[in-house]
């Protein structure tokens, strides 16, 4: 196989491995909320066992990476890929231990009485899907989904600003809740935080695809299109 | 200049140019802590300038890497210096996000009655001085430092767990401190997550020093020196 073709290959393989990655991602979020929702506390030991997976994969694709650019020194459109990576990589890995941080403090939630969850099943859609949408643009090399990924992080902190209120006004009302509420808060921000590292990775597919550096509102001062 | 010399003098601007960026992050703390302790929001508008030069920057050295990278194919030991700065850099944007989070809290919380502060001073001080030695320990290359700084971040758990508790307890004795109290949670959380920070700078560190990952526990598992 010609240095090229064999470059191109590995850099399959890598993209394969971010999707794998990106995949248990997806699953822990989804056992942490349901493990919420239907008050089963056992189903922390899934977010775990993905989370030994993720952290695996964390390492092994940072090493790939380094690899990869020392062996063919890629320019330009590839070594934006690769710099992507190592950038996606981390947020894969931070959303996984916001899963861990959802399913712990779900545990102990479900030894509580049941309370009223308010948005946060919501919140829950709203991340996950934000998360499967970065990883399909990064698949795909979908600019446009990106986008669209971007903009649905503003509804999650406004519903994150909503259950706070919701929340602190209940606690204030009826001083029982206040454990409780207080752990649904903590969850409603690792979700948020869940939306951000989604939003995150739409970012980067951006400037992995266009070469355009999009953060802090900077692509029209810093347009390198 | 050879190229080898030019390679030099650049990976030293760009050693510059991030402890500048952490220079501005450390500045953006404690212009924050200040502001919660004197109870003066005025000092918000301080943050958000740094908060500008910081994103700036972040960008900018981003672009660097990139470019370092494809124009002189670095390997080994200059390639994980690279890799090592582009998460670095991405770890000290996030320090300033948590910093503006503070003040932004601080702020709103200087419009409320005055209110025991419990641990937040030793919280502050505590992740100040990590972040103050990450930057110390990437600039001198020093591994022994870094350990040190990963290690002062459980004491930095500890204290956000016992602010918690504490916080939690106030609030049920006394339904007039919810909103202050739960400010003060919010506060800690962020003060946690610069610690959180902090200590990913030093892992970063000790890989670029001595090519061994030792996020996640794996350095028994993967050692790669």
């Amino acid at each position: 196989m010609s240095v090229t073709r064999q470059f191109d290959k590995d850099l399959e393989d890598l993209r394969v491995e971010v999707l794998r990655m990106g995949g248990l991602a997806e699953e822990m979020i989804h056992y942490a909320v349901k493990l919420i929702l239907t008050r089963e506390p056992s189903l922390s030991s899934k977010v775990r066992e993905n989370e030994e997976a993720v952290n695996r994969l964390h390492i092994e694709i940072d090493e790939r990476v380094l690899s990869l650019i020392a062996l063919h020194q890629p320019a330009a459109r590839d070594l934006r890929l690769l710099a992507a990576v190592l950038k996606i990589n981390a947020d894969l890995e931070r959303i996984g231990d916001q899963a861990v941080n959802i399913s712990e403090t779900g545990a102990y939630l479900c030894r509580l009485p049941a309370m009223k969850l308010g948005d946060i099943p919501r919140m829950a859609d709203l991340a996950a899907g934000m998360l499967k949408d970065s990883l399909d643009c990064f698949s795909r090399h979908d600019v446009e989904l990106a986008k669209n990924v971007i903009r649905r992080d503003d509804e999650e902190d406004r519903l994150k600003s909503e259950t706070f209120n919701e929340l602190v006004s209940l606690m204030q009302s009826d001083a029982s809740t206040i454990q409780r509420a207080m752990d649904i808060i903590l969850i409603a921000r690792n979700l948020e935080r869940i939306a951000d590292h989604a939003t995150n990775i739409a970012e980067d597919v951006i400037f992995m695809v266009l070469g355009k550096d999009i953060r802090h509102g900077s692509e029209l001062k810093l347009g390198r299109s």
